[in-house]
């Protein structure tokens, strides 16, 4: 008896014609049925943004040969919601996979990420979840040192499942050979700001945001450390936001009610 | 001697103009000195999302009389990176807080939540920070009964401090008599989608996003529960998203690498 091929929702958020999530398809379709849903426009930096407040256009469109396809205008958590309900119709997949990004999604990045929130609504479908993304930005990447890890991954996952409600959080260096994988926690970081101040034709001030990455962590165990170090980073991620340790601090105020 | 007076950030994602943001204006305003950073229109589910495609619009403008005012056309998020970077100059407020949010953000409404990640934000800028919602939608909402709350625990919270990386998710239900304050944790809950199929005037399909909160935990120390026995919910939240516990299973792997 031989087990029945996967089903895994490819999705995204530098939009359904992007490189990186063409590289994800063809990993994937190795592995199993494919359906992508992605964003017909780019989505980088969403985060966990839904759309409430205007309709979404979702439309059927094989970009490549014999691949199940859907655009969408909303965010890639929109995509995620869209393919349980529309695709799947209930019906989960067995591993939904976002990216690969264009940019890494290391550290504090997991909480700006379109790709990484795409993921993370996956897990919250109950669907065994990984985000990938690689240190290149630019739409000439080389994806193709990644393909290996990205089926491995992806596999041990089908095999394995994942812990109750957790998702991987999986980061490529650029680099000359690869390390191999390590598991990581998020590096303690955060952007520091600036906004370069222009003036347009009518006179009036606009911003752009710019930032430096932070680093505040010189932990050894840290995905910043292991990216640095060659290696592929592996995060397990949660979203369950509560700081638990908190909770007994809270307890000792003495409030007014 | 007499303590100087705290500098308070105020920020939403309902717009700067909303009813939940005037009520917590001149509830700081007793506290301390307000400076208002809001988006200059609705940015609910907005998530943790940044405007990183195109630029930012950020004018000074008095809505209220006396009151240090300025709308920016970004999400909650840019708002609060605007505020630190173009208003405070690097000398951080000592308090940053968010809404009063038109409609509840307890549970995984955190992670969707343009309000949430505002105090987010704050919190990764090292500012004390704070979100507060109430269950009601409309631009009827009544917040006169949250106000003595908001500002007992914005007192505790200039008073005491709050652990590092760590912000507080506060929530208010309806109720004929407010019970007190409960710090409980996120309750385990998804939002289960519909989504609205409807023909355009050029026969085209597009769908709305709607959903019914489907509650997966039947604890008592739920902000959940306690939002249900008429209590207000207060959640300490972090912003590291690493699975801790995931690590070591993580670690069993055999990766082929």
């Amino acid at each position: 008896m031989t087990k029945a091929k996967p089903t895994i929702l490819v999705v995204n958020d530098d939009g359904i014609t992007a490189p990186g999530i063409k590289a994800l398809i063809y990993a994937m379709n190795d592995i199993g049925r494919v359906v992508v849903v992605a964003p017909d426009s780019p989505q980088s930096g969403m985060g966990h943004a839904i759309t409430i407040g205007k309709p979404l256009r979702f439309d059927k469109e094989e970009i490549y040969e014999g691949i199940e396809m859907y655009k969408c205008s909303g965010t890639p958590v929109d995509c995620v919601k869209l393919a349980v309900n529309l695709v799947f119709k209930g019906k989960k997949p067995d591993l939904c996979v976002s990216g690969i990004n264009h940019g890494l999604n290391n550290s504090i990045n997991v909480l700006y990420s379109g790709t990484m929130s795409a993921a993370v609504e996956g897990a919250i479908e109950g669907i065994p979840s990984i985000g990938f993304s690689l240190d290149d930005y630019t739409l000439q990447a080389d994806f193709k040192p990644c393909i290996k890890y990205v089926k491995d991954i992806a596999l041990q996952v089908l095999e394995h499942g994942l812990p109750p409600a957790t998702l991987l959080n999986v980061n490529f260096p650029i680099a000359e050979k690869l390390m191999g994988i390590k598991i990581c926690r998020q590096a303690n970081a955060k952007w520091a700001e600036e906004f370069d101040e222009r003036i347009d034709p009518h006179k009036r001030p606009y911003y752009w945001l710019t930032g430096v990455f932070q680093l505040n962590d010189q932990g050894e165990d840290t995905d910043v450390w292991a990216l640095a170090n060659g290696y592929v980073s592996v995060v397990p991620v949660q979203f369950d936001m509560t700081a638990h340790h908190a909770i007994p601090v809270l307890n000792t105020w003495k409030f007014n009610d």
